[in-house]
């Protein structure tokens, strides 16, 4: 039998040490092809390259083992450029991250992590996102790595049903405190911004910006409670961002 | 009575036809404040600057009679920028568009002009993108400003339910054809890509992502039927991206 072909990205870059904890992680499930962006996209979104041309390259000076290259574009587009271009054959998963930093509730809307594994999904190919709630370059993935061994096999066994990705949180947690995985709904919860404002060496303003995490959701179901109490959080996500619920409200408004 | 405040942006820029023809459609119905990206911004989807840093300044140059300002960021950048920075008060809507070409179905993930109306409703304030079925810069815009004029006061005095932004898809249309307005559901569809390849002076490989809709739904009830039978889409859009129908399978995995 075939090994199963599982296509790799991120958002931190094919120089990230989360992807590099990711490749090892999954080398003994599958072939790997590794489509990472070259420089770091956070906070990318779902964008996507129009108007102006990409380019590619071999990421063998990072992954020698390992088919890989690097793009000029974004998350969405190594997905789009690895699954168009790249790769000879469809892939029987679609592996994003290990992202430095959570993914959880809100943020799964800006994270160019989840937006790779969600055109997977928008793709019909199985896909996963894993984000490590720990922003520091130097954190420990042995825990993720633990993690995406106990859910990658399941998936590649059981597949997912069609545009549905899998948004996978684990916490910052000492071994002995974890809980295990815990299939989950993504908390309703924003970002409070605040810009602070410098000047710049020729009296010009610029601004940084500056968030604080709202949580309006007291759900015990959810991703972010799941994490606070010592679980991966597991939350499958699609890309019908239809209101059902407001539909019939909206008919009766008379245009 | 003080009149409602109306924040604007787009994802084409400040320059941009559309979000003329959006300003000049919603002057009866408050006080306008425009902040809008200084570059086109196309495709960045829910993008946010991160890491880097932010900077506006007066748009006066474009929109002499309001208060506008252009920023570097992008769409969602803009109406952080504008809700902590620039407005001294909450906006009673936010308003984003018009966009020159569709953001039906799928191309909803990938818009920056509604990105920054989903933006505005994860902020809790009532938010609406409008856009016209037309890529040419040189669209015509008279009935999207109908359209606009038709919604905008009705949104004003219902409100929208807390987390929804509206998705206003205008088709390119003669007149004497146009139905009217119909509330819609996202139709399912995808992109599937080519991407060109072009050898530049010095021997290197790029690429120009050329992209083909793929509709996957044959539904009635569906913004893509509502566009191809000449009536407005309207569908109400929330954040919440979980997969609501997978969770109970999902957790018959044994992880």
């Amino acid at each position: 039998m075939k090994k199963p072909l599982i296509l790799i990205s991120n958002d931190d870059s094919i120089y990230a040490s989360g992807i590099a904890a990711l490749v090892e992680a999954l080398e003994p499930f599958g072939e790997l092809i590794i489509v990472a962006p070259d420089s770091h996209q956070s906070g990318m979104g779902h964008a996507v390259t129009v108007g102006r041309t990409l380019t590619y390259a071999s990421g063998a000076h990072v992954f020698p083992l390992h088919q890989s290259y690097h793009t000029s574009g974004t998350p969405v587009d190594c997905v789009k450029l690895g699954l168009d271009k790249i790769l000879d054959r469809k892939p029987d998963l679609i592996v994003s991250g290990i992202n430095h930093g959570s993914n959880s509730s809100i943020n799964v809307i800006y994270s160019g992590t989840m937006a790779a594994a969600i055109e997977g999904a928008v793709s019909g190919i199985p896909s996963i996102g894993f984000s490590l709630c720990d922003f520091s370059p130097d954190a420990d993935f042995s825990l993720a790595k633990q993690v995406i061994a106990q859910i990658v096999p399941k998936i590649l066994e059981t597949g997912l049903p069609i545009g549905v990705a899998l948004n996978v949180n684990i916490p910052k947690i000492d071994i002995e405190n974890y809980k295990g995985i815990k299939i989950s709904r993504q908390a309703t919860a924003r970002w409070s911004e605040n810009f602070e404002q410098r000047t710049d060496p020729y009296g010009r303003n610029y601004y940084w910006m500056v968030g604080k995490f709202i949580l309006n959701d007291q759900g015990t179901d959810t991703d972010e409670w799941a994490l606070a109490n010592g679980y991966t959080s597991v939350v499958p996500v699609h890309t019908d961002l239809t209101a059902y619920e407001a539909l019939e409200n909206l008919r009766k408004i008379d245009f």
